[in-house]
C-alpha cells in the first residue's frame, strides 16, 4: 500500500508532547517545572482534524498536568501522561475506537517512541528529532518540534483525504 | 492602482495576534494558558503609526485577556478578541471610522484570516505564515511572526506616506 | 583617531535594554508585562568590564522594574529607565564621572537611540537592529539582541585595552 | 591515548548549567531571576547515562535554586552551585567516587570553565560557546546550549562504551 493510501485510512492522530508540540523546552522556577510552550498552528491542526471527523490523542512519558490543560483547551479526544509503553496505550485507544493500528498515525521524536513508531499505520517526526527516530519514520517534517510540525502532519493527512 | 498608491491611502492597520505579534508561542502552566511573548519593535511601530495619525486595531480569534493588556499598553484604537468572522469586524471598524475597506491594511498568518485578507485594501503576512496565506497577501515580510513583522509593515506604510 | 584608539579611551559602557540585552521579547500575562529574558554571557561581560575598572550603565525608554532587578544583580553603576532623551542622560553620567562623551561607549538598536549614538565616543548595535541604526553605528555585531551582543562589545573594548 | 579510549574510561559526566543545559536565558520578573529553560532531550541523556552506571554532576557558578530543582527531577548524583573554582570541586567528587580525573568528562561554555576544562579527562562545548573555550575542548558539539548539546555528549560517551 503506498503512502497516500495509508494517509487516506487515518482515523486517529496520536502525538507525543515534548519535542513535538513543544521545542523541548522545560521552564523551571524555584518550585520546579512550571511551564511548556505550545504552538498556535498545531492547535488549529487539531481543530481542522476534528472538523473532518478524525480523532486526536496525546501519549506522553511526562506526567505534567500542563499537558492536560493544553489537551483540554484543544478538546482532544484522548490524553495519557506518565506512559513509557506508548504502543500498548495506542492499542488500547484503537480498541476503544474499534479501529486497527493501521488507521492510527503517530508523531514522535525520541528513543522512548520507538515501540509505537513500529506499530502505527503512518509515522512522522519533527526535523530536529533524534537521528535514530528520523531514520525510522515515514516522514521527517520540515519544521522543528514546537514550530508547527504537528500542523504539517495534520495537513498532510487532511490533503490526502480531500 | 499600484501598490504605493494603495499604501498611501491607509488610515487603519489591523493585526492578528498569534503568529503575527507573537511567534505562535502559547505558554501553559498547570493553570492553563498564561503567557504570550510580544516584540518591542512592533510596539514602536504602533507608536510611529499613531504619530502619523494612523489608527491601529487588533482582531483575534483567541479570547485571552493577555491580548487586551498588550493593546492597552500600546494604546491601540480597537481591540476585538474571540472573533472568527474577522472581515465583518473590519467592516464595523471602517464604519465607525467612516473610511472604506480600501483604506484598511491587514496582517495575518493562518486560514482563519482568509476572509479579511480578501476584503482589506492592502495585506501582508510574516515569513512563516501558512503557505495558502503567503500566496494571497500583497507582501510576505522577511520577518517571522513575533520578530518584528508588524513593524516592517508599519514602516512600509509610513515610508509610502512620507 | 582610529577605532582602536577610540576603544582604548572607553571608561563607561552604556547599554539599551530591549533588543540589546534581550531578544526584544516582552512576556505578557493577564496582569500585563511580567518578564524579560536576559543572557548569561552579557552578565559575564559586565563582570569583566568591572574587573578592568570600566563602569557600566543602562539607559532605557521602558520603565519596567524588571530592568532594575537585572541591573542590581549585575551591580551596574548607573540605571535610568523611562528615558526618551538618552543623550542628555549620558551627558549627566559623564559629568558625574568627570569624563568626556568620547570616553563613553553605547550599544542600541532602534530609532529612539539615534541621539545618543550621534554623541557617544564609540557605538555598536546587535545584528538585528533597525536598518537606520546599523547604518549609523561603528560596529554591527554578529550576535542578535539577547544573544551575547553586549558581551561581544565588552570583549572588543577589553581586548583594545589589554 | 586516543579519543575513543578516553571516552571509554568515563565514569562521571559533569556539566555547567547556563549556556550548556540552557540557551543562556535568564528570565527576570519584577522579583528578579525566576526561571530558566531546560531541554527534554538532555534529561533523557541523564537517564541513559544512569542506566549504564555513569554518574552525573552539575557544577555551576550561579547560586539559583532553580538548578537544584532540575537536578532533583533528573536524580543527578552531585549538584554544586555558587562555585567559581570548578576544578577543585571536580577533584572533590572524584575523591568521593574514588576515580581519577581522567575518568571525568566535562561540558562547559565560558571563561569561568577554563580551569576545569584543563583538568578533566575529556571535554566538550556547545556550538555557541565562547571562542576561547571552543579552542580548548576536545569536541565542539553541533548543538547550541539548551538545544540538546548535553545529550549529544552523553550519546558520544555511551556509543564509545557499547
Amino acid at each position: 500500500m503506498n503512502t497516500i493510501e495509508r494517509l487516506k485510512k487515518i482515523k486517529l492522530v496520536i502525538t507525543d508532547v515534548d519535542g513535538v508540540l513543544t521545542d523541548n523546552g522545560l521552564y523551571y522556577t524555584a518550585e520546579g517545572l512550571v511551564m511548556k510552550k505550545f504552538h498556535v498552528k498545531d492547535g488549529m491542526g487539531v481543530v481542522l482534524l476534528r472538523r473532518k471527523g478524525i480523532k486526536t490523542a496525546i501519549i506522553s512519558t511526562d506526567e505534567s498536568s500542563i499537558i492536560k490543560k493544553r489537551a483540554e483547551r484543544l478538546k482532544m479526544d484522548f490524553v495519557y501522561t506518565g506512559t513509557w509503553e506508548k504502543d500498548l496505550k495506542m492499542k488500547e485507544i484503537c480498541e476503544i475506537m474499534n479501529i486497527s493500528e493501521d488507521e492510527a498515525a503517530f508523531i514522535g521524536d525520541d528513543v522512548n517512541d520507538i515501540g509505537i513508531i513500529k506499530a502505527a499505520g503512518i509515522t512522522a517526526s519533527p526535523a530536529d528529532a533524534m537521528p535514530e527516530i528520523k531514520n525510522m519514520v515515514d516522514f521527517v517534517l520540515p519544521q522543528n518540534g514546537g514550530c508547527g510540525a504537528f500542523r504539517e502532519f495534520a495537513d498532510m493527512i487532511l490533503n490526502a483525504q480531500k
